[in-house]
């Protein structure tokens, strides 16, 4: 795997596009929106589908029914529908269990869920494991609506049936498997997380045609119970398990983010944690809110799965409205951060340690053409690198030892270490 | 024990008003003083006196001979009083042996202390352990007495007697004890340390009615001898002293100040260092120097004894003078300098380590009441404390870990734990 | 050993006298410059003269053979010196081969370097390892050749001969050694590093007078090729040296600099960073960068050797041109530095753990004359170092460990232990 951005030629393009076909889709966290979108991803990654029957218990969880919906609406008396499913796919609570009902506005009112701050955006609002239903609307909608009496459609199943989730492994020499993960749950909301399931398909991709020191274990799951049910089917897997990033809000206009596992100093956390911090982005402590790592890290895992980000849930002010559609991500964004994702796994692939066959003094490297002639006072990271590389090369250090301690780029000081290696100053292993 | 305001109600007035019975005493570091001193916080909390011989070899010092004194003036010819120990205890140097003599005023300068900045302030001088005389007056006062003979009377005694200390034991579930001290050898100065000996025997107050895991002994103890008397006769119970914490200069404006032990990280300077710093106070580094916790904290115990006050020895401009009165302590901060102490005992009494009974993935919070419905992005305190003890309940971290790591406050972490304890999701115990 | 400035009577002087002497020799890697320079440092110290000759295999390397020089110029047809090696040695490249050749002004040019920013100054340049020559020159110097034929003269010899080095044993109670080094291979250039070898050297006469607990021993070495050298005939003897010090840049107006060894917290960085630290100067990590500290902290040797320096290579404008000269460098400036040495020294020399004789609670100082009678609030510094090393004398904390904690300097720390040293309530030892 090189870091170069070779094999992203059109990702940004291809990602963007992919994820127009996906926005429309009313993904829930079951359903056939999840199973037309792992459709989608299969399309272009080899993607197994799993189908896990409701009422299925996993950990402390039980796998619900299945939900499908066909139309939804609020109509009034003489036909004219005020709210249509048709329209968006938010116009409805996540859920919501089938409806037919005449009512007055009044009785309607505790059912109509509307955004706390902007008049004119729909909220998204969910009731997985409560029975319940709901219409969300705008403000502004709902203000137009006059007394009287509605008719109240939400043509919906929710019946047993099963979960769905896609998985796509792409073995490397080692069984030591490295989880990527992103939730397939949410409907049309562009950032929350069409962005994430774009970037993670591209991120297989590329992934595929590269040579892989580690096994990757690509999972399109709803969240919560999707890793929920993931974990609970693949117990006597996870020893094989060395961590893992979920990937989400890629898209908006957030800089990079990479929030640590539990653990906090795992080879993911310091892998994303150089990567991000070199990108301008930032690097937050776990904390056990968020996505699926918090079923990753919860302590009777402890897998060490980070989070690869821009905004975090609930700091972009779209979150979990209507106005979290397409305009808000960007091809160039996606491509950063797939970049980014690339990279990480390039520290972890690359990361090892070497021991300098030359240790004692520094080894004459103009002899070997690494050494500037005439030189000024500046050894420039090209030098700078060849030197630490052998100066920290006792076996106890590995590559990343030395970026995070010198300060250069990881890719750098690999480089270095390729071209010593080369030279014959070099050899792996503590 | 609970760390509400409950068992504190009407606390404030009921210190200031000890306060004001306590402060005209002249108290030093032996003598009649500590004892009236004594028998007023006898009046709120059971007290045990101990009186030490003069004389008794306590580590490497001498219970000295005891001090009382009745009367004290320095007055013209005419037998007018300039200096008078009856309008201000301050005026006489503490431990000052009895005088009666005739003196010019060129003679008698030498025993005359002035405050080195204010005119108008008395200064407050003491001679422990060299034998001396002197008087202590404003650089107003001073100036005012003309030259000639003075008649100058120190009525004072100074011979074999005791040492008078106040113990106060409240015996909890476990043998292991927490020390609570403070100073009771300062004459009229309110601050310091009038406003320590009324917290400390309303802490008292306190801790006798609530249960208690730890035991607790409270020390009414003059500087320095006292606590070298208390642990030179106490040696070989000290095994059972887990640490403890100064109290002393609790009422002036200064924001709370925890002084950690010489250890730094013992339990009590986590549980002070956590609860100072959420009130806005601050964290200091121990040093060997200001009240008796040097003694505990030398080399040869490492008893980990802390100090809670709000203006450090010294720090405060009226330090050690006559404008250091009643005037300068005030019920509300006294009764948060209180606070402050009870929740750091709170804290004590109830860190522990508990286990999540259902580690793997997280337990489905809703089934069991404890998490919302229809939620936004926000998890909310109550939320993220549940979702915080969970993750980090795997034997190894006790609340204030989870507190620490968490940045929540050790009381919402607390709950959790109780609602979770009741869910049937978490068991004491590592 | 004190760290008084006793011994240092005159030495700012001192030193400038030798600089000037110092400063016209073409010093190189090898040669008779070499061998002038450590003449002169064996005027004022004992200096065992070393020739190691050419072809020698030292470690990775070959002694190169020796470079001479004797006149070197570009004249004009008509015998007019443009550029005079007389003038200023920094005119050649330093190891240029002989050259005798007629050329025109554009084949010429390839061989003339100039300054690249100030065009009024000479740099300096070398091609110690790489068969060439050249010249330097100003940028307006340059300007004002005219196009056609010039007569090019290096009268060099570059021939078998021997590399030459410089060292001052110092033996001290115990067979442990302490390396203090510096480069002598640069031409006229002052702050880099004639300075360095005129602190060295007076350091080296200022230590042969203290006792000593350590063994010290001085090198006069060219860079890189010295040290190499050195390391090489050394070997067996390493085990006894526990770190060291490289000098140079010493005497420019930039505040003093500790750069720390590859083990960052090596005895002599602790000592280095707490006395340049104290005297307002910066300390900074190791980066495999810089002087002849790159050989010693090689991974076979990892020797602790840092630095002590005022500005770094390349840090200040004038380095390696002609403006590096005797102006730049000043007496005070110079004995700044060799101040800063020898209380790095005075740190490594009495740095020792103590134990408290009167370990519970504190001794009576009083009774001992150890403590202030009538006193204030402020313990002042005298008083806490007391107290601070009492309380940290457990036989675990030496006395730059109480310094670091204490916030105090180590002197301070150092005399308040030898006070209770002779009160007899300390003893050596842990």
């Amino acid at each position: 795997m090189t870091s170069t951005a070779a094999p992203l030629t059109g990702a940004g393009e291809r990602m963007l596009a992919l994820a127009s076909r996906l926005f429309p889709l009313c993904r829930s966290i079951t359903g056939d929106g999840v199973r037309e979108t792992l459709r989608e991803v299969a399309g272009r990654i080899p993607l197994e589908i799993h189908e896990v029957p409701s009422g299925t218990q996993v950990l402390d969880w039980t796998v619900p029914d299945e939900w499908n919906i066909r139309d939804a609406y609020i109509a009034t008396a003489d036909g004219r529908r005020v709210v249509d499913f048709g329209e968006s796919n938010l116009h409805v609570v996540s859920y919501s269990e089938p409806v037919r009902a005449e009512m007055a506005l009044a009785d309607l009112r505790p059912y109509l869920h509307v955004h706390a701050e902007r008049p004119d955006w729909i909220p998204y609002r969910t009731s997985y494991y409560t029975r319940s239903w709901g219409f969300c609307l705008s403000r502004n909608q709902l203000e137009t609506l006059e007394d009287g009496t509605y008719v109240v459609v939400i043509d919906s199943t929710l019946a047993p049936g099963s979960l769905t989730y896609g998985e796509c492994f792409l073995p490397g020499q080692s069984e030591a498997e490295i989880l990527l993960t992103t939730h397939v749950c949410h409907p049309s909301l562009a950032n929350d997380n069409v962005s994430g399931i774009v970037v993670l398909t591209e991120l297989g991709a590329a992934l595929s045609e590269l040579p892989r020191r580690y096994s990757y274990r690509l999972l399109f799951i709803p969240g919560t119970i999707g890793s929920v049910t993931w974990l609970a089917r693949n117990e006597s897997g996870l020893s094989r398990v060395i961590g893992g990033v979920v990937i989400a809000c890629a898209g908006d206009s957030a800089p990079l983010t990479y929030k640590r596992s539990r653990r906090g100093d795992a080879a993911v956390d310091r892998a994303g944690a150089h990567v991000v911090e070199r990108s301008g982005g930032r690097i937050l402590d776990f904390v056990p809110w968020g996505w699926d790592e918090r079923q990753f890290n919860s302590p009777g895992f402890d897998i060490p799965v980070g989070c690869l980000t821009r905004s975090l849930e609930g700091e972009f002010p779209e979150y979990h409205s209507s106005a979290d559609d397409l305009d808000l991500i960007g091809a160039e964004r996606l491509e950063t951060a797939l970049q980014a994702a690339l990279e990480i796994l390039d520290v972890l692939e690359h990361d090892r340690a070497y021991r300098n066959l030359s240790p004692k003094g520094e080894p004459q490297l103009g002899k070997r053409g690494l050494y500037r002639g005439l030189g000024g006072p500046d050894p420039g990271t090209e030098q700078l690198a060849l030197l630490w590389v052998l100066n920290q090369s006792d076996g106890a250090h590995t590559l990343l030892d030395i970026a995070e301690r010198s300060g250069l780029a990881f890719s750098d000081v690999r480089r270095a270490a390729a071209a010593l290696l080369e030279a014959g100053l070099l050899a792996e292993g503590p």
